[in-house]
């Protein structure tokens, strides 16, 4: 008894799975409105019934194909380890976040313009990430915890944020200045930022 | 025979300026999806068909509205005098955007956070914005259009506009800090960035 409901059940995460990532794949390339529920039935040679099974609506598989990207871009940022010297963390942290931009170009533009509309979990997803980004800043840095909650501080942090997201979105349409150059421009304007704002936050 | 027909272009004018009146503020109000068009149609007295010969679509009534505020928007920023020096034309810019975000907040954040969705039309009016922001803290800088085409210096006005729209989001929802502290803080920032990356378009 055990063997074939553990079959069926493998079989169910397989298919899921493809299902997965035959849409990350076709919202990746892209835009949401274009990628028809239909298509991909076909591709994964499924009836349109069984898909809706596995994800009752398009916007189920967008949403899980987002928190997937989502989670490896937070699972690559947050890998780096955090005894290295701040700014080379922050430059490694760069790296990854825009290998992952470049790799998934069209799915992160929709993402941050909000391609599937004012959608409460897909902001949940975009705000988590940006949270979990500002948290792995933050640790490893001499920083006390009257520091981190200074509202000032997570005024600043997540202003830069911000500013990381506007420009690479930008870039993935026009890339005006090679990588290496915006990776330094952009750890360059933390830098500046935190003098400026939290020179609290620079180790010295 | 002019007189009617100037009579009836003036009332189509007024129940558009109506309509876009009424759409505006259900959308400031509540998000996008929550708007009904029975209602606006409701609040006119007039039928949904009428409506519908204005505003063919929910969409097109949430297109209007948007390019009106964004209008606004731009003519409030951009009427600063270009001879006042440049840190007080920035703060008296800044207060006109956080003056302009307090009042239309929700519609803000819906129009940030992509409100309706991966949608042409309103990436262009946001797009339109920005652009006119950049446009306008460029001119009465003594630069040179050398400058002005420096890909850093576009990446980096770009990217504040950027800091500038993520941190006036998240203060719409928790205004962790008092305004006036908010927009020195950004302009402070805008300061520190251009110090460090662009510092040709500081004046000394």
């Amino acid at each position: 008894m055990p063997r074939p409901r553990r079959r069926v059940r493998l079989d169910t995460d397989e298919r899921r799975a493809q299902l997965l990532a035959l849409a990350r794949s076709a919202f990746s390339a892209r835009s949401y409105d274009d990628v028809s529920v239909d298509d991909l039935a076909r591709e994964a040679k499924i009836s349109k019934g069984l898909l809706y099974h596995y994800f009752p609506t398009k916007r189920d598989l967008y949403v899980a194909g987002l928190r997937e990207i989502a989670e490896e871009l937070v699972q690559r940022v947050t890998s780096i380890p955090t005894n290295l010297p701040p700014v080379e963390r922050v430059r490694q942290g760069l790296d990854a976040y825009l290998d992952h931009v470049q790799q998934h170009a069209k799915a992160f533009v929709s993402l941050m313009r909000g391609g599937i509309g004012s959608d409460p979990e897909v902001s949940q997803v975009v705000e988590g990430v940006r949270a979990r980004f500002a948290a792995q800043f933050l640790e490893g840095l001499p920083v006390t915890s009257t520091m981190v909650n200074d509202p000032k501080v997570q005024v600043v942090i997540r202003g830069w944020i911000g500013f990381v997201e506007s420009v690479s979105i930008d870039w993935c349409a026009n890339p005006r200045i090679p990588r290496n150059e915006l990776r330094e421009l952009l750890a360059q304007i933390l830098l500046s930022i935190m003098t400026g704002a939290a020179p609290q936050l620079l180790p010295r």
